[in-house]
């Protein structure tokens, strides 16, 4: 079947006299998540993983993806003559040093334009002049060949109001325009999903667990036009989209007007996020300024009222998997519970909670050895069954209309061994030191790091990813510019100034291969402190409330203020979410938030 | 006399057209101290301070200075023709936006090339294009009318054994050659006096404090050009010099020989340490290669005869430091001390250890409020009488034929408020919390900062410098490319990876104007710990070893494992001293190291 698809492929490729074509896992906006639509990479090589890139030529084809992915790519991969490019081993060439190296003189590269940034395609771009080869990237040879390809999704708009928002659609563009200005721009492409729902306080569900609307922007100076399937469009969010000034066209007459712009003018792009297709219909004689969105960073700090509406999503949220908690710490041992199971209960307490939207990603129920792969997602075949001894790692969030949540327990389900409470400790000692850092304005997710990363580090035990990443406001639960990890990673942009308002997780763990894995992840709000004479003090509110297991706490491994941490925060968990509790689980909250 | 010197230089301007003439604070090397040769700027205005660039026109004359002397600057400018300009306050033009807008179209911009380096001078080289203007750098015009000028430093010259720099000047230069290979250079031009004192195995006393020799160097593939006074050479030097096939000319020939070499070569150059006139005086066909000087990276790496060294010398200074101390808390009430006739008498102490040299900078003995200020000094006329209350700041370090110390205690002469008290210790977790950082290779100091500077911050206190700097072997006891801070600062090159053998301080304070300061500062070696799957750890091993004053530590605001780091340092500093203490001494180190 790969074989076919292949070679359907290569005819199309041949009737246009390509002989290099690459089909990379990304929808057109650079979205961290993509649809069933999106999955043509999938479709070509019959790999199922979430990250990874195909090459075609005339004679190979080729499967680059990363270390998570080697056992499944190459089980995925046989009996198709696809071959697999393990990622970052020795020897193996990366995607660009394979295409500089097969593209023949005077050949001809293609992609599909909107699939590849503009960051990449100037590189594709770069490679294909140094072989004289010509670049073709105006159409989606996939699609010509995927009979039954599934549609574009297009999900149901809805407006949220300035109750949630805090700030109205006409605030923010004047905020944008203002940014346009200083840059001395006079038009911005806007084409990031995150981005535009937060402008247009819109949302949708074009993306599973993030509830975004498949469209594009430009802004001029004067007018705003949003680009995006008028069938999605409710006569409420026709009307606020006219008071607010914006035109709406199709999603694909970006295309044309991108074309029709005039020289002279001089346009504001995201090349890491906008798509090259775009970015090549502009006229040459078009200035490009390439820099960050100025909505990343404004979409970021968080206002008065996102953080109000957060602070409750959070007590809802709690509330959940409190209840959960406490179901499964009583049943464990004497029902049948499975990894799957047990994220389905939370997810029903998740779906009693009022103005539940959705999950905000796939749940993580990760039971002993499963829970030291990260990024761990239980199926009918993986699915364990729990037993009253070891951990259940459970990572998990929701969107409701008044925030997003992303909470991880590790709970102990029995008997555990010395080990197993020893580093458990360690990560709450972690979790609660990091969240009780008191820091001068100006400081970086780097700056902050070894206060969670130290107490592993001191145990010669490291978490091989960040620490904290930013958490979108009902949009992505992973959002920039803000996050925390002890070396910067340019390319994750997660590294800026920790500013007012910005929510950055906590969530440093401990991963035992074959063995077991522990996070304990909380959410923080960065907040102003005292202001003297050093300068601007900043701290961290803790807006995330359920018990840490203190079933596997040592406390004796713990240091008086240490102690102290743990204890506060019990507190505020106890008296934050009692009253929601039945009298039964009040007592048992009461117990699991006792001082230590 | 002022005023005479300016019209004398404006003189000397006139002659040769030039209408804006530049004075910096520097010799020709980018020493970081200069001799009286170099005070050039200090005698065309008069100002005294240690840094500071003035510039004059035919019409005005401008010194700009930083925060740390506005006073003095405006005190000894009074009746100058020179005006003042207070560099980073709002509205104050830099030096070069200044030259920018007073340099008329086709004039003609002077300096000595010689004491402003690459970088500087090719930025003042861009300004002048801008107006069409000339460069003048070929002429010391403030030599032409400085009539009475110290002589430069010819100090002697001396070798450092084997048994000292372990490794050899050959093993070294090959080092060095590989390393201009690895960048395809030809030539390698270095006047940086650490690094060519490092790479030769000499040192001088060319600077006050600063073991070195003026002089310059000039390597190729097989040759090695020493320019040095000859004057300073002993018969031994010669002799190994000439084993080790260098070449030696005068200090002045390196201009000539510079001028002379070929189109074709490729020069590596640290444009921000070679001066302008070098860089001048190569022919444009010649490439250069701007990169740090691998020097640089290659002497902050000590060796393990270096660091064995370096140990034995921290103990000395140890000795000396504890036996000032031990005189100082038993007479403090019942003699006369001041300021200086305690460091007077500490300079005692470290004299009379074997191989002492020189001290390796100015002490610091600052009494009260007077430690407030970083970089006090004391002179005849702030001479502070010390009282039996209150601190005393004590930084100074020596330098050993073994290597070089830098240490800070603050010592409590009697009666202390809580809060002294409070911010001491803090102060001592800090200092201590940083030298038990276990972190995994690829940290900076960056990442670490906050382990010293977090206890303060937690009080709402911060100090404005970095946490910690490198440390010179028989050198500069200030030194790149390692150290601690919260913020890089690129042209401090001070926050590279930490690597195994690199010397580092440790000195968290606080500083309370008009009331006291307190800093305790230890030298830190960094070494490899265990190395296992989540990569290679690395520790601190601490070397500098003197009591951190009891007196003034409150225990009960240390936590558990604080108190332990206290005690176990506390009692390393006993085990290590005791030996060479009197009995008096003994039983008094004894009581100042009891476990708290």
């Amino acid at each position: 079947m790969i074989s076919e698809r292949i070679e359907a492929l290569r005819q199309q490729m041949k009737q246009r006299g390509i002989s290099i074509y690459i089909v990379p896992t990304s929808d057109f906006h650079e979205s961290e998540y993509v649809g069933d639509y999106f999955k043509a990479r999938r479709y070509i090589t019959g790999f199922t993983g979430s990250a990874g890139t195909a090459v075609i030529t005339m004679e190979d084809a080729g499967l680059w993806t990363d270390g998570r992915y080697f056992i499944q790519a190459e089980n995925q991969l046989k009996d198709t003559p696809v071959t697999l490019f393990k990622m970052a081993e020795e020897g193996v060439p990366t995607v660009k040093e394979y295409v500089r190296k097969h593209l023949e003189e005077g050949g001809c590269l293609g992609f599909d334009g909107r699939v590849i940034n503009s960051k990449a395609g100037e590189e594709y771009e770069a490679i294909a002049k140094e072989k004289k080869a010509r670049l073709y990237v105006s159409e989606d040879l996939v699609d010509i060949i995927w009979t039954e390809r599934p549609a574009l999704p297009a999900e149901p708009a809805f407006l949220l109001g300035k109750e949630y928002t805090g700030e109205s659609t006409r605030d923010k563009l004047k905020r944008l325009r203002e940014k346009m200005a200083a840059e001395k721009a006079t038009v911005h492409i806007l084409t990031s999903l995150y981005d535009i729902a937060w402008l247009l306080n819109v949302r949708g569900g074009d993306i599973d667990h993030v509830p975004v609307i498949l469209s594009f922007m430009m802004m001029t100076e004067d007018g705003c036009c949003w680009y995006v399937n008028q069938d999605v469009l409710s006569e409420e969010l026709r009307i606020y989209l006219k008071i607010n000034g914006i035109q709406t066209k199709g999603y694909n007459h970006i295309y044309q007007d991108v074309e029709a712009l005039e020289a002279g003018e001089v346009a504001l792009v995201d090349k890491a996020v906008v798509n090259f297709r775009i970015l090549n219909n502009l006229k040459p004689e078009i200035k490009v300024i390439d820099k960050e969105n100025p909505t990343v960073l404004m979409k970021a700090v968080k206002n008065e009222v996102e953080l109000a509406n957060t602070r409750k999503a959070h007590i809802k949220d709690g509330v959940a998997f409190t209840k959960f908690m406490y179901w499964l710490k009583k049943n464990i041992g004497k029902e049948q519970i499975t990894e799957i199971s047990a994220s389905d209960y939370l997810k029903e307490r998740r779906k009693e909670q009022e103005h539940f939207l959705d999950l905000s990603f796939d749940t993580i129920s990760a039971y002993g050895p499963n829970a030291a792969m990260m990024h761990y997602s239980a199926t009918e075949e993986s699915n364990a069954t729990l037993q009253p001894e070891g951990f259940l790692l459970v990572d998990s969030g929701g969107h409701y209309l008044e925030g997003t949540t992303d909470i991880t327990r590790t709970l102990a389900l029995g008997k555990l061994t010395n080990e197993e409470k020893r580093h458990f400790t360690a990560v709450c000692r972690a979790n609660l030191n990091l969240a009780d850092a008191k820091f001068l304005h100006g400081c970086r997710g780097i700056n902050l790091d070894i206060l969670a990363r130290g107490p592993l580090w001191d145990l010669g035990i490291d978490y091989k990813c960040g620490t904290g990443h930013g958490v979108g406001h009902i949009l992505n639960v992973h959002e920039g510019p803000n996050g925390i990890r002890w070396r910067i990673v340019p390319e994750r942009n997660d590294s800026c100034v920790l500013e007012e308002g910005m929510v950055t997780t906590d969530e440093p763990g401990v991963y035992l291969e074959g063995k077991y894995g522990i996070r304990t992840e909380n959410e923080l709000i960065c907040r102003k402190g005292e202001k003297n004479e050093y300068g601007q003090f900043m701290y961290f509110e803790n807006i995330t409330f359920a018990p840490i297991d203190l079933d596997a706490i040592l406390p004796e491994e713990m240091s008086g203020a240490e102690r102290k941490r743990l204890n506060d925060y019990h507190k505020a968990v106890y008296d934050t979410l009692a009253p929601y509790m039945t009298e039964q689980e009040e007592l048992w909250l009461k117990e699991y938030t006792r001082a230590v």
